[in-house]
C-alpha cells in the first residue's frame, strides 16, 4: 500500500526570521511530546488554572475570562469579534495593513456595519483621528485596532484610545498577535477590553493556540447578548464555563498544545517581561541598523517601529524571490516576503521570541552579504 | 514574581479508556517535538501533500478536498456545517445523543431550518425512517448523522441512506469523529458528501485537528454560494487554496499538530486499515463480555454496538463517581461517565486505537474486581 511507504518526519531545521512562526525553545518542543491526560483529570485542570494565572500576568490584566483559544491567532481574531458582535452593530476598524482588513472581513460576516479607519500601509492612525470616529459615531459597538501590524512592521498607540473608551460604552479590542511578549501591553492599564494574541510569534510556542482576555464591560456584553454567538466552537458564553469553576464540558481541550503554551509561559516568566521586551529592542534596533547599512529602508514610520518585525524595503536590483530561495535553501533561513499591495517589495524580518538572538542577526546579515555579493 | 515560580511539567501518565482522547502512541509524541518549519516552507508544503494523501486512503475516498481542519473535532462540525448552509435551508438532523444534539445547535446558528429526527438514546435510527423524512422533505439542503454516538455507544447505519441520497440534490453528512480508524468507513463507496472526524480518538494522536473531506456535489454546493462563509476562520473556500496547487496563506497551520497527525497516519498504515478494524472488533468484543461477567449491562441495542466505544449501565449499587475516581487516582486509569439524560447511569469505556490493547483491558478489568470487591 502507497501510504505505508511514507518516509520518516525529519526535515531540516530552519532558522525562522519570517512573521511567525518563530523558532520554539527545546523545553516547549519536549514539554509537547509528555505523555495525555484527560482533558476533565484533575491534573489537567490544575495545569488549566496554571496557564489562565499566567496569562493574565502576560496580559498585564486582572480578567477572569483569560484563556487559550482552540485555534491559531484568526480563531482568536474571531473570537474576538464574533462573540461581541450582532447583526446591525456599528464597529470601527483601523486598515493599515492586511489584518486590519481581516477584522473587516471578519465582523461583516458577524452583519455587522463596519466603518473603517483606512491609513496608508507602514503608518499609524493618529490616536485624535480614532477618537474623532469614535465621537462621530457613539452608538459604535465596538472599536478594534491591531497592535502590532505584521503586514508592515509598525505599531499603533493604544494608551489614548483605550482612555477614551473607557468613558463610554464602546468596546475597544486590540490584536496583539505580533506584541504580546515582545512589547509593552497593558491590557488594564490601557482600557481594553478585548485582547487576543497567537501562540507563534513572541510566545515561541507552536501555532494552534490563541490567548485571549476579556474584561469586564466586555463580559457585560457578552452575558446580554439576545441571540446566540453565530459559532458554536468559539462561543465563549460555553467556554467561559468549562474554564471556570463549573468546568463543564465544551470541546475537548487541544491538551498537547496547552502542556506546550505552559512550558513556553514558564520559561518568559523566568526570563521576566522587562527583560525579554529589552532584549527584543535591543535587538530589534540592531537588526535594523544591519540591516540599512546593506541598503535596505525602513518601510515603517519613525518613531513607530516594532522590535519583533522588521519591515524593509529591498535594496534596488534585489530580486525578492530568488534571494528568499537561497536564503532558505542554501542558508536555511526563513524571512518573510511582503503581503498583499507591498509582495514583491519589501521584506519582513522577524525577531521573535526564541529566534531573538545575536546569532541569528549575525548569520543573516553575513549570509545576506554573501549571497548579495554574488548575486 | 509568581508565575516564575511555577513547577516543571510532569503529570501522572494515564491509561485513557474514557470517549476520547486515547493514548497516544510515543512515535507520535516524538514527532511532536520536531523542531518547526515554516507553514509555506517546501518541505511543509510536501508533507501537507502527504497527509491529504494518507488521509483520503483513511477516508476512502478519491476527494481532492481532503484536509485537516485547524480545531478539536467540534471545529470539524462546525465547519461541515457552516460551509454548506445558509438562512433559510432545511436540513434533516438525526439526534439520539450528544452529537446530535450539538449538529442541530449549530446548524441553528446558521440559521438553518432544523428538522430534527429523534431516537431514544442507545437506539439505531431505521435508515427506512431517514429515508422517509428525505422523501417527505425533497427540498432539504443536507442530512446529517452521526455514526458513532460517542455519548451512546451506538453504530448508526449509513449506507442505504448514501445510496438515496446520490440520487438526489440533499447532501448526506456524517460525524466520524469516534469511529475513523477504528471501524469501517467507506465515504465514496457509502454516498457520503461530507464526513470528518477528530484526531484524538482512533487515530491516537492529540485533540487539535478535526480531518474533513467533501465530494464534488458538496464542492459544487461550496462554490455556488450567494454569501461568505458566516466563519472567516472555517471557510473552506479559502482554506481550500492553501491545501490546493495556490498554496495561498489563510491562516498559519498548526504546524507541531500536523507533524504529529502525519506520524499518527504512517502508523495507521503500517498497520493497515483491515488488521485495525479487526483488532479494535476483536478486543471490543473481548470488553464487552468481561464488563458483563462484572454485572455490567450494555446499553447500546444488539447488532449495532461500537467496537470502540462501549457504553455500560452501572451494577446497581454502584457508585459512579466514587468509583471512576478510585480508577483515576489508584490505578491510573481514566473511563468516562455518562453524558446528559445518562449521566451517573453509564459509563463510555474506550478502547481507542492507541488504547486498544489487551494489557488495557485485563488491567482495568482486575481493579474494577478489586475496587468493586471493597468498594
Amino acid at each position: 500500500m502507497e501510504q505505508g511507504k511514507m518516509g520518516e518526519l525529519q526535515p531540516t531545521p530552519r532558522i525562522l526570521m519570517g512573521p511567525g512562526p518563530s523558532n520554539v525553545h527545546y523545553r516547549v518542543l519536549r514539554a509537547l511530546s509528555t505523555p495525555l491526560v484527560g482533558h476533565l483529570d484533575p491534573q489537567f485542570l490544575t495545569m488549566m488554572d496554571e496557564i489562565g494565572e499566567m496569562l493574565r500576568a502576560l496580559f498585564r490584566t486582572k480578567n477572569r475570562l483569560t484563556i487559550p483559544i482552540s485555534g491559531t491567532g484568526s480563531a482568536g481574531m474571531e473570537a474576538a469579534l464574533v462573540n461581541f458582535l450582532s447583526p446591525g452593530d456599528t464597529v470601527i476598524i483601523g486598515v493599515q495593513g492586511v489584518f486590519g482588513e481581516r477584522m473587516c472581513d471578519v465582523a461583516e460576516r458577524c452583519g455587522a456595519k463596519v466603518l473603517r479607519l483606512d491609513q496608508e500601509w507602514g503608518k499609524v492612525l493618529e490616536p485624535e483621528r480614532v477618537i474623532a470616529a469614535l465621537k462621530k459615531h457613539g452608538e459604535a459597538k465596538l472599536c478594534a485596532l491591531v497592535h502590532a501590524e505584521t503586514s508592515t512592521g509598525v505599531k499603533q498607540p493604544l494608551q489614548e484610545i483605550g482612555e477614551y473608551c473607557k468613558t463610554k460604552d464602546t468596546l475597544f479590542l486590540v490584536d496583539a498577535v505580533t506584541s504580546l511578549g515582545g512589547c509593552e501591553v497593558e491590557v488594564d492599564a490601557w482600557g481594553i477590553d478585548i485582547c487576543y494574541t497567537g501562540t507563534q510569534k513572541c510566545l515561541s510556542v507552536p501555532p494552534g493556540l490563541a490567548p485571549i482576555t476579556i474584561g469586564a464591560k466586555a463580559l457585560e456584553v457578552l452575558h446580554g447578548r439576545k441571540t446566540k454567538v453565530q459559532s458554536w466552537y468559539l462561543d465563549l458564553t460555553m467556554i467561559e464555563r468549562y474554564w471556570g469553576e463549573e468546568r463543564f464540558y465544551h470541546h475537548t481541550a487541544p491538551i498537547s498544545m496547552l502542556y506546550g503554551l505552559r512550558e513556553g509561559l514558564r520559561i518568559i516568566f523566568e526570563e521576566g517581561l522587562a527583560a525579554r521586551f529589552q532584549n527584543h529592542q535591543v535587538l530589534g534596533d540592531r537588526l535594523k541598523t544591519e540591516l540599512e547599512n546593506l541598503g535596505f529602508k525602513l518601510f515603517a514610520q519613525d518613531g513607530y517601529r516594532l522590535p519583533m518585525l522588521n519591515a524593509v524595503y529591498l535594496p534596488a536590483g534585489v530580486d525578492d524571490l530568488a534571494v528568499r530561495k537561497r536564503l532558505l535553501q542554501d542558508y536555511h533561513i526563513e524571512v518573510g516576503g511582503g503581503l498583499g499591495k507591498v509582495k514583491g517589495k519589501i521584506w519582513r524580518v522577524g525577531l521573535m521570541g526564541e529566534t531573538c538572538k545575536l546569532q541569528n542577526i549575525a548569520y543573516l546579515i553575513d549570509s545576506l552579504k554573501e549571497i548579495l555579493g554574488r548575486q
